[in-house]
């Protein structure tokens, strides 16, 4: 019988690792909870109407369709047997395999404070995206039509929580929405007056930067109108307010790209993680005890070439796809030498509002208006299909040529609540507070 | 002051009538319970995978952006007092009026059998569209996961009621979904053997037209592989099964393209109104013993030339915003005389599937490729900008040039369950009936 490998996750490290065993001698069980592979680095563009959800979002099963060893499984794991070597899934079927891949991502955490995550919105889904998305919609809408000038105030404040990529590529986009979009849309707000304001623990913005760029990126951020708040840890969280320091802020929408708790995959497995849940893997990306077993991405926590741990982004979760697959393939031929992970670190990018960017690709350091035009077409470069590349290429340009944001819609996203017939209202239709 | 008017609605007839008084001395509160303006007709686009919400939504602010004159409320209206002269509001506000242009539209309608409304999902704002999108996909998904041949055959059998132009369109693309884009992605069920049944009570498919184009659409359903059943009244939609005539169907997926209630325009005045609940206005458009209130649109019924009602599409909505406006403009130059409405058909327009379609001029009838053609330049020419018109012509070149569907995303869209971080499940990690 063909060697069965289970892969769970469709992020870009599981996908990374389907991809690479095209023409290898096995069956492979592709299981995801949602039907899609996402983009998250543009996540953030969804949640700010610049982009559709399907401009960065595919279906998997269009991604391994030519694929006929690959058979894809839209279901939520639940559990790893290891000693039976299976996967359990929440309808309580069993998938057998011969070697597992997890690759199931990290969620947003809240320091321990779960309560917080009713009111500051985290971003690692479509929902979270579209969510963010109407909350920052409605506020604006709401503070039209509010009349008194505390809740305005209240709600015309937008509170990004973090200051890494998510948390200043957002507080850029929301301020070019509210100074370059909305202004002329709304007759008794002026939406440019908006305030929004980063609030980051640390001592700068985009710490994994080098200095020189993190300080262009705060200069840039301060002009641009952010109001950053450095060395300010995040006390609370209501529906109302954020409080930071001694400072409590009224504000209707806080938005947190603080940080993130790894999925439960090294609790499925009893294996050791550390604190904010990542798996602790071998060299090999292997479980401790478990060479049948591999986790790569933002569930596991792996040593770099210089000592420090391996980032949670995209290309290094690639990196360790490749690398699995690689292993995966060597183990089918017979070959069994050990083959430790090694990072190399491409380069690391942020947009800091239109026409601007920073860029470290270690010895060179770029930022400004080439670096931005080098982030967007790198991005657009790894989209997946020309369809989605030229979508977003011509989204871009009418943002940049017109400050038009095509994808400015309120849903309700209740869809049960909406196929009952019943009408979605409008929160701003209903007191404020 | 100036002459105050409130329009409700920004649908086809709504929008046509504030755009018609660009530059009159007015002021106009401008009311809808949604923030974007939706194109109806290629609503059953999105809902079949085609297209995403973003190609056929504009943000109602931003489609009056450059008329100071012009304030947009996002707001539900619960009722108007015509004594008092002003449009109440759900938050309890009232907005006066010296002139009220209704334009709210209509609801799909059960024919008195309101519990079906759970199972039989209608069209008509971008949430149904997203949630029937979402039952299309997740029956594939269940039926590839689904071991009961039974339960497997009822998840593949898609049932459409009613056989108007919408009926007969998600019939079609429906069957295309699943004959062209869907089959090399699945492992375990044959997607071209999914039953797409269209029910109709009538004697034919779409009665609109012409005699021998209803006859042409007939046949090319049944060869595209719809199976239509006419003169079949539906009797019972339940969770799993659909009954007409004495046949009981069993299946995962109603859609429901029969009835339509208008809405409760003529209570809130206690006007007379026809059984579908529509307003029963005067030639010119006004509600009867009230000059200064007009209604328009799917919310209304009006004679046409031939004696039978205006059609309900959006030219006939937006012929009668244009009289309204006229009409007010003509009464803000002091001009009086009666100006009957008088209704001229252009055309109708329907779309048989790919590279079919059948049109009425009157004396010119189009059907096959070359209607389909001008179906599709049609509808191109009317969406609303030069974004949009790009974006969907993309799309279009890629179906049929493909096969692709872009938004094939299945998205929980409970977006309250979302942002308090619950991972949404797919219904199909549990059992199905």
């Amino acid at each position: 019988m063909q060697h069965r490998i289970v892969v769970v996750g469709a992020g870009f490290g599981g996908l990374e690792v389907v991809k690479d065993l095209a023409g290898a001698p096995v069956s492979i069980t592709f299981i995801d909870r949602r039907n899609h592979h996402l983009f998250q680095p543009l996540l953030y563009q969804v949640a700010t109407a610049s982009l559709a959800t399907s401009e960065i979002a595919w279906p998997i099963r269009s991604l391994v369709s030519d694929r006929p060893e690959v058979t894809t499984v839209l279901a939520t794991v639940t559990g790893v047997d290891a000693g039976r070597r299976s996967v359990l899934l929440q309808d309580g079927q069993a998938v057998p395999y011969d070697t597992l891949v997890l690759a199931t991502g990290a969620r947003h955490a809240y320091f321990g404070h779960d309560e917080w995550e009713a009111f500051a919105l985290g971003l690692k889904t479509l929902e979270d995206a579209t969510t963010i998305r109407r909350r920052i919609l409605l506020a604006f809408e709401q503070a039209e039509r509010e009349t008194d000038p505390l809740r305005q105030a209240a709600l015309l404040t937008f509170v990004i929580v973090g200051a890494g990529p998510t948390g200043v590529e957002m507080a850029g986009t929301i301020t070019e929405l509210a100074r370059d979009t909305l202004p002329r849309e709304f007759r008794n707000i002026d939406t440019a007056r908006a305030r929004v304001v980063l609030i980051e623990a640390g001592a700068r913005v985009l710490a994994g930067f080098p200095d020189e760029l993190s300080d262009y990126a705060l200069r840039s951020l301060r002009k641009l109108g952010v109001e950053v708040e450095l060395g300010r840890a995040v006390s609370d969280c209501t529906a109302d307010s954020v409080t930071y320091g001694d400072v409590r802020l009224p504000t209707k929408t806080i938005i947190w790209a603080a940080g993130v708790r790894a999925s439960p995959a090294a609790e499925w497995l009893g294996a050791p993680a550390d604190r904010a849940g990542r798996l602790e893997v071998m060299p090999d990306l292997t479980v401790p005890g478990h060479p049948e077993i591999f986790a790569v991405g933002d569930t596991v926590t792996v040593a770099g070439p210089n000592g420090k741990p391996v980032p949670g982004i995209a290309p290094a979760a690639k990196q360790e796809g490749k690398h699995v697959a690689a292993i995966i393939k060597a183990r089918l031929a017979g070959k069994v030498e050990a083959m430790p992970f090694r990072y190399s670190h491409q380069g690391s990018l942020a947009q800091i509002g239109k026409r601007r960017a920073v860029i470290d690709f270690g010895r060179i350091r770029l930022r400004g208006a080439l670096a931005w035009w080098l982030w967007g077409a790198a991005h657009i470069y790894f989209l997946i299909g020309s369809r989605a590349r030229l979508s977003v290429a011509i989204n871009w340009l009418w943002i940049h040529a017109r400050n038009q944001r095509s994808a400015r819609l309120i849903t309700q996203g209740d869809a049960a609540e909406q196929s009952l017939g019943r009408q979605a209202e409008p929160p701003v239709s209903g007191r404020i507070g």
